[in-house]
């Protein structure tokens, strides 16, 4: 159909793309004709590629034949991994936090211009479903997303603000002028604290992770119900936490930073 | 150069599975040539691939050229999967655990024929390169092996028992008929202890996690360098956290098991 000798690969890969895209937290394992559906391609096109996926353990086919994503997939992408290594390294720290502070703490990552949340701890009987792992978040909507942009690029801030920015909450600051004041009051404090931008009724705090050459590579983030947050605990916490996750990375101690 | 019509489709699929097997802990960035190498494919398929597959950030490009794993690989991986929800559950319950026993602790499950690690935590400063996450060890060679084992179906157990089994150790137990025996053992005391049989020195204790229908979804152990190990602070320990996963997966309570 196409004179362009690349298009039969090129679509395979973008299909295979549309049908891991089609899983997701609410819907893990679902039958072909579903699976198809959701991933927008014919039913023959679909049962093709997931048979060969399925050969490659990239997608399973469970007991009651529903396919679902294969451990292999998640084995490929995790030990290859670069930022999930920070994520190993991360996690005593986190626990450290976690335990300390009794509250929800995060680990997060900018990548492809949202929050992308590499590991979470919550309390028990936590209810609040958001920063899940490997859920996404907006940077302008998240306290670790600020945080994150604050210390990126002057370009990368410039093209995000010039976006439309959407309004989560009453309290979402979509204006990128009081935004760009907030990312350098955030520079220079080094931590962020955001009452409801998300989520209407949480505080989150962040303060940034440091890798070699001290590059920001990560937030860390802890989330307390409104009225019930208390900085004064949080944030050094926070910073304590960072610090050793960023010397543990090779970042270069802060006194001359 | 093939008749069979669905040659290009499968060989696209079968060659980015090896595009993407081509990264581990050693190597988790290089660069195209070294990519093709280790794929064992042309450059020039490689390149055509690696842009395709960059362009649906399934794979990345570094700052210094070298290709990398894509996040959005473990994020597609990692929030449509059954088994990393099991993660997420057992987590708080690890982190019990551990912090209880000042010990390595791991969660995991057995894919595809071996034990593959979902979690792991470690005290600080710990040396063992072993059961780190997303690796995999041979069944026979891991106390969570053994347990994953003598709890799988006899089929599966007597085409794995029929194979020879590889030498990790002076301790790794190869005879089918003393492993038949070693499996029927676990499965009347509900855990596994055994000294040195996947790395000399360290003697490993897994318990099995059940999930709905009381099947077994995982194993739940710990590692002690041999002659310091404490079956009798360990075992009910792991049995107790096992208890507690399994009940927040919806298994049955186990007393008329």
């Amino acid at each position: 159909m196409s004179h362009d000798p690349e298009a039969p690969r090129r679509s395979v890969i973008g299909r295979v793309a549309r049908i891991l895209s089609a899983f997701d937290r609410q819907r893990r394992s679902m039958p072909l004709t579903v699976l198809a559906q959701r991933a927008g391609l014919p039913v023959p096109t679909t049962y093709r590629l997931v048979t060969e996926l399925i050969q490659h353990g990239l997608l399973e086919r469970g007991p009651d034949k529903e396919i679902k994503i294969g451990l292999r997939l998640w084995e490929l992408s995790t030990r290859g991994s670069d930022t999930l290594s920070l994520r190993d390294t991360a996690l005593p720290y986190l626990e450290d936090l976690h335990e300390h502070l009794g509250q929800l703490v995060t680990l997060s990552v900018l990548d492809h211009g949202t929050v992308l949340y590499l590991e979470r701890l919550a309390p028990e009987d936590f209810t609040l479903e958001r920063a899940l792992v490997a859920q996404r978040h907006p940077l302008h909507g998240a306290s670790s997303g600020l945080v994150l942009l604050a210390y990126s690029p002057p370009e990368f801030q410039d093209e995000f603000l010039q976006k439309p920015l959407a309004q989560y909450t009453e309290r979402t600051v979509t204006d990128p002028k009081i935004l760009r004041r907030m990312l350098a009051d955030i520079r220079q404090r080094r931590y962020s604290i955001v009452p409801g931008i998300g989520t209407a009724g949480w505080t989150g705090m962040a303060v940034p992770v440091f890798g070699p050459k001290n590059a920001v590579v990560a937030a860390l983030s802890t989330v307390y119900p409104q009225g019930r947050e208390d900085p004064a605990a949080a944030i050094p916490a926070l910073q304590s936490a960072a610090f050793g996750i960023s010397m543990a990375l090779g970042a270069t101690p802060p006194a001359r930073r």
